[in-house]
């Protein structure tokens, strides 16, 4: 292999080699040789890179999530705003984000391999809910959110808005899709988290709906 | 091997030893011939009983659910109670089985796997909720569980139930599970669904605790 002048950018084509075959081929069934096939690249080449398989499937969780802890760090410090103020623009964010729909498109795609699965699901159960736990406590704080379950909501903002609001695990038009975020938003109003109001449920609703719109029901 | 006098307990076997290998050493890494290998089976033997360890794997899933399924049908054709105290009955069944408390047990352990973590998730997204929605359509009718919510309330039953309440996912001792509870029923009761009554919540919340008692969390 030629001397690596941009470490980076063989990283970032490691990255969406990896991406690509996880999801044709499945997480277990490719292998390490498979990407350096795909890409012409050495052993030595990629290990610079990824100690392991698994190393790169974290980084390719990582990525997703980077892009909400940076607008999430953003968001803590403005002064301008509440703390449910801030969680609507982080809901928005996430499912209105044309710059980043084709990284959101190909990891859907990746949902389908039960290994990136379970460890989305279990980055949905641990760490995500503490980035929505600190929003909820600030908003306990300023009384923009008035919950006695701080906790609990954290972790059904996590887990519900990334897996049961997503039509490729729970199939949806658009008009269910509004019907399951309108129970969704009384559920939540019922236990002090008034996050979803009548601005933020038909955005959310065609956000999602045109998230999936070109794709095909992921069957994880 | 012996001529099989007993083809159901051959079958009780290997569903026995395949439960206890998946535990312990990962669906993807075990293999047909692990299994043979502690049960002394010839290929024939298995392959009389299970043509891959996919059937096997759908075999421990079904029965998991067999339990449940015939209970549901007993209730739904029970004339003597409303069709929220038969939702209730099932959840009570759910969490208070000391005759299939070992099977719940095995199964929990067996959902550190990523294959079978991802097949279960898949039932509980897909056919658990459709038998959740057959009482709560009756409840629609009788009048006892007055919801606009049918669809989302089954959805939330069968994956809330199953994933956000277990405390080897989201660990809890039994106050927080308690509290959990509290706002699952919260929540319920503001679509309409009044399934957890002040006799239900502690009563699950038992339950609950005591099914994850001496296990340790899973790492899923």
């Amino acid at each position: 292999m030629a001397h690596n002048m941009h470490p980076e950018e063989t990283e970032r084509r490691i990255l969406d080699s990896a991406r690509r075959l996880f999801a044709e081929k499945g997480y277990e069934k490719t292998s390490i040789q498979d990407i350096l096939n795909d890409l012409g690249l050495s052993k030595g080449g990629l290990y610079h890179h990824f100690k392991s398989k698994e190393a790169i499937l974290d980084q390719l969780n990582a990525d997703e999530w980077a892009v909400t802890a940076r607008l999430l760090d953003e968001l803590i410090g403005r002064k301008d705003m509440s703390a449910l103020e801030k969680l609507r623009a982080l809901i928005i964010s996430a499912v209105d984000a044309p710059d980043h729909l084709d990284l959101v498109r190909s990891q859907l795609a990746l949902l389908k391999d039960p290994a990136f699965f379970t460890a989305n699901m279990r980055f949905w159960s641990t760490r995500l809910p503490e980035s929505f736990r600190s929003l909820i406590d600030m908003g306990v704080q300023d009384g923009s959110i008035p919950t006695t379950y701080p906790e609990e909501a954290a972790q059904l903002l996590a887990l519900l808005g990334n897996y049961w609001l997503m039509p490729c695990f729970y199939p949806a038009d658009h008009a269910d899709m509004e019907h399951r975020i309108r129970c969704l938003a009384t559920m939540l109003d019922a236990i002090g988290v008034p996050v979803f109001d009548e601005t933020l449920i038909p955005r959310v609703a065609e956000g999602l709906t045109a998230l999936t719109h070109e794709g095909e029901a992921v069957s994880a």
